[in-house]
């Protein structure tokens, strides 16, 4: 199976990695609105120019689209879908009806595939949402994130005057999971279930405190939330927060029974060192189920959702009743 | 979704129950080996002789056959998807390749379609393994059951002489869990990863000694593990042990990266009040599964990997895009 990538950010290094680790998938190359000589790939790979893309229309099998949700995937996913089989990890939840809409009319035209919104949320945690509510059918859905970088966050925090690097950190709030757990249903604001924990290293001579303050009474990203602020050196932002770690929980709580009297806990839990890696490896397998459903002579738009696991395995049917049934 | 039941054990009354949580399913009746004026259902549904089961042949959308792994499912799954279109809870691992080739064979024959092996391991703790292991190629997967009660290993306790009734919980090892969610990896023995508690009621006068030698020893069932013996009384079996809990976890780790740097843990985990309760309600969610796929044209022998989530949902394609992607 022939993938390449369009866009070369820490989610398409991630893919690149994840290829190494599947012997049945080969990366033919990278495609970058950079300038291609000025990007060098961790595994040597090819870099070509985001305009060259339309030259190797019959020389891949699925493209992955590496682009950001708030201006990047609305944009190129439909138009890549008239050329390619295309996957994409587009997040934002509340404008997945039109993408998917845009992308369909696109993908079904043209006579391709594409799968939108894949990855671990929306994704993998969609997955177990569906599940659980189709075994569950009374009962709650929790979402819980973190310990983990929330990029979007980080970033909100660099644009403020005096801030030279942010790193923030979603802390789920343990006594909220064990109650959701312990399957009494509560109802928690924002506030009771999620910690923001902030590090920032100011300019010299920036009003640290004018600085703490505007982050807590950040609408949408910090003012409904417990929001800590620590100034630390660039040093230790180096030493202790380069990485990006992330991870959650889905729990969803249900009762059975002819009185309702049995309740049931389900609950799938994420612990990632890393969230580009583990979303690279996740859109991976993704692709592979993409590819063989094209070459089955599906078309159109598709989300996770519609991928009968088995299509995401290198793995004969055969081998899975064997083996992992 | 016109459902029927063959066999009414723990297993069908999960199921009768699951019917009432969901509207798009009415159950059209029980079938019995055993003479139906003796079998009151919970929910007055009608009770008829397995005899005469090919009279419903076009009344019936999903037959769940609600038999024993051991005898009953070998012969009665092959016979009945002649006729039908099935469900089963087949969880003899090692036989689920055989099954599946005799099933296939009748229901291709026939032109129905059969779902075996449905429930939660094997059935959901199967797509769990498979999901994970396809995003984490490099890992290694470990399912711990409990703490929950076995009724193959209660029954077979009960078969020991001088033993009124038993009932045995399979307990995973706590400290193993932890490393495995460490990411460590470790290899672990049968001893070392499940714990078996088993309480006895003896009849007057019965050799207590000799009974908890014969359980310890016991192959297959006992002699591997860490077994506990511990006698009550009829009264006390009845107040603390006459329900039927369950769960489990299933848990991979594995490494993405360039120099496999970063270490990653998926964890589904399970924590059931009622074993057949639930059971009965993911059965019944993978057989709306199969009518739909049996009204697209799809026939012979399928597992839980053949079935794309979105069709285990009451829920339309464009509601699940909406609200739980």
């Amino acid at each position: 199976m022939k993938i390449a990538l369009y866009g070369y950010g820490n989610l398409a290094r991630g893919i690149e990695c994840a290829v190494l680790q599947n012997p049945d998938t080969e990366l033919v190359g990278v495609f970058t609105r950079r300038d291609p000589s000025s990007v060098k790939t961790l595994t040597g790979v090819p870099v070509y120019s985001a305009d060259s893309v339309l030259d190797f229309e019959d020389k891949i099998d699925v493209l992955v689209i590496c682009g950001g949700s708030a201006t990047d995937l609305p944009r190129m996913t439909p138009k890549l879908s008239e050329h390619f089989n295309v996957v994409d990890s587009f997040d934002t939840h509340a404008s997945i009806p039109t993408h998917f809409d845009n992308v369909n009319a696109a993908a079904k035209e043209s006579g391709h595939l594409a799968l939108i919104s894949a990855g671990w949320d929306p994704g993998m945690f969609s997955l177990n949402r569906l599940y659980a509510s189709a075994i569950l059918p009374e009962g709650a859905d929790y979402t819980f994130w973190g310990r983990g970088v929330s990029q979007g966050h980080s970033d909100a925090i660099r644009r403020i005057e005096g801030v030279l690097d942010a790193r923030q950190y979603t802390v789920p709030i343990e006594d909220a999971m064990q109650r959701v757990r312990a399957g009494s249903n509560p109802e928690l604001t924002t506030r009771e279930k999620h910690l923001r924990e902030c590090y920032v290293v100011a300019a010299e001579g920036a009003d640290k405190a004018k600085i703490e303050n505007e982050i807590k009474t950040m609408p949408n990203y910090f003012a409904d939330y417990d929001t800590t602020v620590t100034f630390i050196s660039a040093e230790e932002m180096k030493a202790n927060h380069s990485e990006l770690p992330h991870g959650g929980s889905v729990i969803r709580t249900g009762v059975t029974g002819i009185n309702r009297e049995h309740t049931h806990v389900i609950e799938y839990s994420l612990k990632l060192d890393s969230n580009p890696e583990f979303t690279g490896s996740a859109l991976l397998a993704f692709a592979r189920a993409v590819s063989r459903k094209h070459a089955k002579g599906e078309t159109g738009c598709i989300t996770v959702f519609d991928i009968a696991p088995a299509e995401l395995s290198p793995l004969s049917g055969k081998e899975l009743r064997a083996h992992v049934l």
